[in-house]
């Protein structure tokens, strides 16, 4: 498949370099500074040392990139609430041209679900967003191949910078402040790191999750949202002592979209460590599936896109 | 889609049972003794009442169910070794006749994969099997989304019957003996426990993930299996004392195919309790993928099953 790949953070720069272990050309290329773009395909590595030495990608207007030759439009910029702008017209942009469109970002299909459905319909392309939820883990394949009817729920941690917080202050009894001051060292944590420690990201993969369950209807301001903020490192010493531990756990359930710190057994499926994430999917008659696995990292993020990709080759 | 379901044990009828919820339509169930047939699609609860009322789905000949109206054929015979027959000739009969295949029956693809993938390619039909490893468990999908050359080893627990036989001959200090008799009483282990405790069924499914991974090339016959028969349960109760237990794990990588019992750390994913099974996927750009669920059953089964029917679809 011909791909064009808008964004040129992590995760789209490792959809460059992996495109063609794939069977896949790169046709363009853009980030918020300029793009390249050829129609016989790109060399990944010009494009990346392009980046990493000059800043940008190219020297073509980015806007060009939407309008180049391409099956798949590889949408990667950065997340954005509300209008889920520009996400939201690139994926149109695509949609009206009858190409199809896998999201790495996660506005247009939390905040404009129905939007992008209808879109969808009306359109020969198709859309598909493994990689908005819990990165390399198969969560939305595994849901549209058992069939969204048949999970009745899904629960899971889902934010890997929390996860790593939480992990480090029960396993060293430190406070928040101080394994948030090493985590962002690590390069695990942002230098805002609000949207990860309020609970919002992981929200966003919940509403995208009952999105998905439910054929649409929700968005960010349906879900029930709190963060790892204010935990102090005594609840996880009492949680401990009693066998569990805390984690922010997010779930799309017929009750509601919910995001907040629980306890939960150190022995439960849900106490993953470090960066990990896991997604259980509740079902109907298959008792319930733990899928875990990294749900961040660039090459981790653009293997789920690429998944999406091979689906759209069926 | 309209589906013949070939074999009418716990795995055929829950594929009967639940193709309804999915949309779909039963055109002919056989078991060894006889078939129900009806091109307008057959009443599911008729054809299973009768199996447990009489033995059989029905009066009509099993030989004419292979030929009757379906888009795919569900075979969900007993697994056969060696030239993995009647299951082998199912296959064939319809992918001679440019039908879809699901097979629930590891035969076909552990013993004669090679030739299966031959008949499909010269096919209007597609071939799945995705319930032949680990049931419910969508091992083989995200293997086919992620790329099969992406996924550079497998590891698992992937027998029910002997993962509970170890987690409670480590639970209560008991033996073998003691341990598969009360299995049998639950009706976890088969009369003859053969097929599960000396690890043939893990290793079957062990080839055919190699054959997955590697294109084929792959028999029994080059599993290297141990089964836990001779296990005592001071060995398990060594392990222990060590943080440590002993799983029954299966692996196919590029170093071959091996089953046997292995000390995994308490604390490892693969350290699943009672009848789960697990799978890890070693990927070259997302780390591992851990993936867990019911191993067996029959309406965990049929839900893989029915998921590549979805995957048919697409």
């Amino acid at each position: 498949m011909r791909l064009a790949v808008l964004g040129a953070g992590a995760v789209g720069r490792s959809v460059v370099k992996l495109a063609g272990e794939h069977g896949h050309t790169v046709t363009a290329v853009a980030d918020s500074r300029g793009a390249a773009i050829d129609a016989d395909g790109l060399d990944p590595e010009t494009v990346l040392s392009r980046k990493s030495a000059r800043g940008s990608v190219g020297g073509a207007d980015p806007g060009d990139a939407l309008a180049a030759e391409y099956d798949v439009l590889v949408e990667a910029t950065p997340t954005t609430l509300d209008d889920a702008e520009p996400g939201f017209s690139h994926v149109r942009g695509a949609l009206d041209r009858d190409r199809h469109v896998v999201l790495a970002n996660k506005g247009p299909v939390a905040e404009r679900y129905g939007e992008v459905r209808r879109l969808e319909a009306e359109s020969e392309g198709s859309v598909l967003f493994e990689a908005t939820v819990a990165g390399a883990i198969p969560v939305l394949g595994t849901i549209a191949d058992y069939g969204p009817d048949q999970v009745t729920a899904v629960r899971g941690v889902l934010n890997g910078t929390a996860n790593f917080i939480l992990s480090r202050m029960a396993a060293e009894g430190l406070d928040y402040e101080h394994v948030l001051a090493e985590a962002q060292d690590l390069g695990v944590a942002e230098a805002d790191p609000a949207f990860d420690v309020e609970g919002t990201d992981a929200a966003l993969k919940c509403v995208i999750l009952a999105n998905v369950l439910g054929n649409g209807g929700y968005t960010l301001a349906d879900a029930e949202v709190s963060g790892i903020v204010d935990i102090p490192p005594s609840a996880l010493s009492l949680a401990q002592a009693d066998g569990r531990t805390v984690r922010l756990v997010g779930e799309a359930t017929p009750d509601g979209i919910r995001v907040g710190p629980r306890l939960v057994p150190t022995e439960s499926p849900l106490a993953v460590g470090g960066t990990e994430n896991i997604v259980q999917l509740e079902t109907r008659h298959a008792g319930t599936l733990a899928l875990r696995g990294r749900g961040a990292g660039g090459d981790e993020t653009a293997s789920a896109v690429l998944a999406d990709v091979a689906r759209l080759e069926c």
